[in-house]
C-alpha cells in the first residue's frame, strides 16, 4: 500500500507530489529494493489522478535510478543500494535528528543557525552585485529589444557549418575529444592563434599564446598573478565594467585615466605615473568598450615608451580589433612592444562563439607560465572539443568569410541605429559615429537620470547600460551604452522607437522638475 | 623583387621562412596593400626552390588575410588595411626604436628590462609548481603505461552516439547552443542534476545547484568566497593535491586530519577544532582520493555533529561516489545534512567527459549566489555547447547505461591490477582493495625513496603519483597513488611489470646501502 497524500492545491504538479512520496519512502527504507511498486492502473485508481501522471511519475522514478521495470514484474523499487536501507532506518545518533527527505531545517535547540553572511572572506565581499546581472534576467523576456548586449551579430553562420566541423573533429580525434588537453591551451589551436595574430600586426607563435576560457579570464588571472590588495591599476575612463570589478576585487586601488575620442589621454599620463606608480594600465585600445574610441598612434607611441620607462605592465584587451567597418587600422600595441611589456588578450566571443568561451593571450612565456598555474586551479583548462571546433574553423579559412559577413551586417546594423537615432530627434542627446565594435555611447542631459530613464525604458521594452557602471569613480556625465549589433535591423527601429518614447517622457516630467534651470549639454566624448 | 634569404641550415621551413620575409615586408611597408607578388614559379626559380613550397607560403599568407588572390591578377599584399603602410613606416617617436617584424628585444639604453619576476603578486607566489605538471608532460610518450590517471575508463561509449545527441542539441536550440547561458549554468542543466542528486540521496532543485567547469572550480571559488589569509582549513590526511594547492593559494593555514580505512578520524576532531577553529572542513567521503577509504557512517554522522555545533563549513567532495563496484552505499554528507552546513561537490568529469569541463555545487541560495560573482569573473560561464549535451545524456536516460558499463569495466581493471601486484610477489609493498573511485594506495618501505621509484618507473615506461604531494605537511609514511581506470588490462600488466622490475631495482640498490638495518614496514593505511 502506496500512502501519498495528493494536494490538489498546490503548484507542485501532481506527478511530482506522487514522485516524491515515492522517493522518500524508497531513501527512507520503508520500500527496500526489490519492492514491488503498485501497477500504474491501480496507484492511478487508488489516487484518483490519471493513468498517465503515475506513468510520469514511475518514468521520473527511472530516470533517477530509484526504480527499474521488469518485462513481467512491473516496476520495482532499486534504491541505492542494499545498503541504504540499513543506512536510512540507522537512528544510532542520539541528539541530533535527521531527516533527508524532508530537508527540516527549523532551529534546534542547542544547534545555532549558520552565520553564512559572516563566514564570507573580506576579498569576496569587495565584489559588488553589478547592474548587469538584473539586465541579463530582463533580457529573457520575449518582447524586449537588446540594447544591453555586448556580441556582434548572431546566426549568419548555418548550423550546418557548425555541425560538419564537429563531426569531421570528432572523427579525426576520436575519443581524444571528450579528454583532458594541457593547461595552456589545445596546441594546434595556439598555433592557429599564433598565425591569426599577424592579422593585428602581432608576430607569435604557438609558445607566445595560452588558450584561456573567453578573455575576461585573462583579465581574472593577470588581476590575480599581479596585484596585491593596495596596488595601483590604471584604466581608461570609461572602461569595461567588469575590469573594474575584478581589480577591485583583488584588492587594487582603480584609478581612471580621462579619454576623449582618441582614446587614453596620454598626456595626463606622465604625472599620473610619477604620482601613482600603477603595476599595471588596462586598455582597450581599438573600439573602446563603451565609448568606441580609437586610440591614435601617437598616443600608442606615447603610452609604450611611458610603460617603458616606468616598468609598467600594459594589459591591451582587443576583443574589437579585427570588427573595424570602415577606416584604416592601426596595428595592436602588442605588434609595436618591442620591449615585451604588453601582455595582449584578444577572443572568439566577438566573432564567433560567445557560449564556447574561448580567448586567448600573448605575452612573455614567463608570465604564461604563472598564469598557467593559476588557471589549473581555476578551470584545470578550457573545453576541449570547443578548442578542437574553433582551430578547424581557423585552419579551414571559415573565419575570414565568417568575419566578411559579420562585418557587413554590423556596419548595416550601426547605420539603421544611427539613422534611427537621427531621425527620432531627440533633443539634448548626442552620440558618437564608431568606426568599429559594437557600442554607441550617447551622451544625456546632465540633468536626466539614467535610472528613470532605464525604469522607463525597460517599461517600454527596450534595454540599454547606464554609463556610470563604466567608471570606477564618479561619472564626468550622464552616458548610456547602445549595442547595435545583436539585434536585428527591425528589432533596431522598433527599439529606438520605444527609447525615444521613454527619453521624451522622462524629459519632459524632469524639465517640469527643473522647469527653472538652464540645461547642460557636456561635449560628446 | 622579393628578397628574401633562405636559410637550408635552418630548422625553420623553407615555406616558413618565405612566409615570414613576405609577411614582414607587408606589415613594414614595404609592400604595401595592392602589392603584386611575384608568380609563384618565378620566385621559386629566384629562390631556387620547388614551386610546391611558394605556393605553401602564399596559401599561409592568404589563410592570415596578408595577401588576397584575384583571378587574372594573381596574388597581392593585403595588409591590416591602407593605414598599416603609414603606421609601420612612422618612426615620429624619437628615442625609442622599433621594428615590429624583428621584435629585438636587446637592452637600449635608457630602458631598463622588464623585472617580471618582482612584479608578480605575493598570493600567486604562494602557488607551487607540482610533480603533476611534469608527469602530464610525461603522458605524451606514445609508449608510456599511465597509472598517473585521474579519470574513468574511457572510450566505452560509441562517438556516434555524442555525434547523434550534438546534432539533436544544435538542432533543437539552434543558435542559442553558441550564446551565453546565465553563470548559474543551463537552467535545464540544474534541473537534470537535481533529479540525478537522489541517486545519492540528495533533494535537490534546480534552485539548489549552480554548473561550475569542473568540481574542481568548486574548490577554488568556495577558498575565494570563504577564506582569508591566516584562516585555517581542515583536510584529510592525505588529500587531493589540488585542493591543498587552492586553499594555501588562497593564504589559509591547511592543516590535516589523520585519517584510516573508515575516513577521517573523527575522534581527534573535537580537540583539534577547538584548537584551530578552521572554517571549513575539506573532505572526500566517498573512495578518497588518493587512499580509496570510506567514511563509515559513524563518522560521517560525528563529523556533521561537530559541524554543526562549531558553525564550521563542510565542503564535501563527491566525484566518486557513483563509482562503487561492490558493497553497499553510504548515503553522501549532503543527504544526510539537516541543518544546511554542507556543500556539495561533483562532476561529470569522471562520469562521462573529462574534457567538457562540467561539475556542479549544490548548496544554500545565498552561497550560490556569491558563487555565482565570482565565477562572473573567472569564466563568465561554463560552455554553452558542453552543459547542453550533458542535459541531453541525463534526460535520455543515457548516464545510467554508461554508468554501468564504466563500473564494470573499472572493476575489471582493478582485479587485475590487485591480480598482478599480487602475481609480482614484491615483498614490502602493500596496497588496499578498494570498492570504489580510481585508485590503489600503495605503502612501499619506508627507506624507499619515491623520487628514485618514480624516476626508474619512468625510465622503464610506467608513471604514478608519489604519495607526499597529497600531505599539506610531512609525509607519514612512503605512498603511491597507481590508477587502475584509465589504462586497459593489457596496458596495466605490462605496466605493474616495469615497475615491478623498476621496484625491484631500486630496492636492491638500496637494501645494499642500508644493509645493517632493518626495514620497517608500517601498517598499510
Amino acid at each position: 500500500m502506496v500512502d501519498i497524500k495528493i494536494d490538489r492545491e498546490s503548484t507542485v504538479p501532481v506527478y511530482i507530489q506522487i514522485f516524491n512520496g515515492i522517493r522518500d519512502m524508497i531513501l527512507s527504507g520503508a520500500m527496500p529494493a526489490g519492492y514491488k511498486l503498485p501497477p500504474e492502473r491501480k496507484l492511478a485508481d487508488q489516487l484518483g489522478v490519471n493513468r498517465s501522471t503515475v506513468i510520469n511519475a514511475y518514468r521520473e522514478l527511472k530516470s533517477c535510478g530509484l526504480a527499474e521495470s521488469h518485462v513481467g514484474r512491473g516496476t520495482v523499487a532499486a534504491g541505492c543500494s542494499a545498503g541504504d536501507k540499513a543506512v536510512y532506518s540507522d537512528t544510532g545518533m542520539a541528539g541530533i535528528p535527521w531527516d533527508p527527505a524532508g530537508m527540516d531545517r527549523a532551529d534546534v535547540p542547542g544547534i545555532p543557525p549558520m552565520p553564512w553572511d559572516q563566514l564570507f572572506s573580506e576579498s569576496s565581499l569587495r565584489m559588488q552585485d553589478t547592474t548587469v546581472r538584473d539586465l541579463l534576467k530582463l533580457s529573457g523576456r520575449k518582447d524586449m529589444v537588446l540594447f544591453a548586449a555586448g556580441i556582434s551579430v548572431q546566426g549568419i553562420d548555418s548550423l550546418d557549418t557548425l555541425q560538419r566541423i564537429q563531426a569531421e573533429v570528432i572523427d579525426e580525434y576520436g575519443h581524444t575529444t571528450v579528454q583532458h588537453v594541457p593547461s595552456d591551451g589545445f596546441y594546434p589551436l595556439r598555433e592557429s592563434i599564433g598565425k591569426l595574430s599577424a592579422a593585428r600586426g602581432i608576430t607569435a607563435s604557438a609558445q607566445d599564446i595560452m588558450v584561456l576560457s573567453g578573455s575576461q579570464q585573462g583579465i581574472y588571472l593577470c588581476a590575480c598573478a599581479f596585484i596585491d590588495p593596495g596596488d595601483v591599476v590604471f584604466v581608461e575612463e570609461p572602461t569595461f565594467f567588469s575590469a573594474i570589478h575584478i581589480f577591485r576585487a583583488q584588492g587594487a586601488r582603480v584609478v581612471g585615466i580621462p579619454t576623449d575620442k582618441d582614446g587614453m589621454r596620454t598626456d595626463l599620463l606622465s604625472v599620473l605615473l610619477k604620482r601613482f606608480k600603477p603595476k599595471l594600465i588596462y586598455t582597450i585600445p581599438d573600439f573602446q568598450n563603451p565609448s568606441g574610441a580609437v586610440m591614435n598612434m601617437e598616443r600608442r607611441q606615447e603610452l609604450l615608451s611611458l610603460a617603458y620607462r616606468n616598468q609598467t605592465i600594459i594589459l591591451e584587451d582587443d576583443p574589437y580589433g579585427m570588427l573595424r567597418y570602415e577606416g584604416d587600422s592601426l596595428p595592436a600595441l602588442k605588434a609595436m612592444d618591442i620591449h615585451g611589456h604588453v601582455l595582449y588578450l584578444s577572443s572568439f566571443s566577438k566573432l564567433l562563439f560567445p557560449g564556447f568561451r574561448v580567448g586567448w593571450i600573448s605575452g612573455p612565456q614567463q608570465v604564461l607560465h604563472r598564469l598557467t598555474l593559476l588557471k589549473q586551479m581555476v578551470d584545470l583548462h578550457t573545453g576541449s572539443l570547443n578548442q578542437m571546433i574553433i582551430d578547424r574553423f581557423l585552419r579551414e579559412g571559415l573565419l575570414e568569410d565568417h568575419l566578411e559577413k559579420s562585418k557587413n551586417e554590423n556596419r548595416k546594423r550601426r547605420d539603421v541605429m544611427l539613422e534611427e537615432l537621427e531621425a527620432a530627434k531627440l533633443e539634448g542627446i548626442k552620440w558618437n559615429r564608431p568606426e568599429g565594435g559594437l557600442y554607441l555611447w550617447c551622451r544625456l542631459p546632465d540633468r536626466m537620470q539614467q535610472t528613470a530613464l532605464l525604469t522607463r525604458s525597460v517599461d517600454k521594452g527596450v534595454t540599454f547600460v547606464p554609463g556610470n557602471i563604466f567608471y570606477p569613480g564618479n561619472t564626468p556625465g550622464n552616458y548610456i551604452r547602445l549595442n547595435f549589433t545583436y539585434p536585428t535591423p527591425p528589432e533596431i527601429k522598433e527599439g529606438v522607437r520605444r527609447l525615444a518614447a521613454a527619453y521624451k517622457e522622462v524629459r519632459k516630467e524632469q524639465e517640469k522638475y527643473h522647469a527653472d534651470d538652464h540645461m547642460e549639454l557636456g561635449p560628446i566624448l
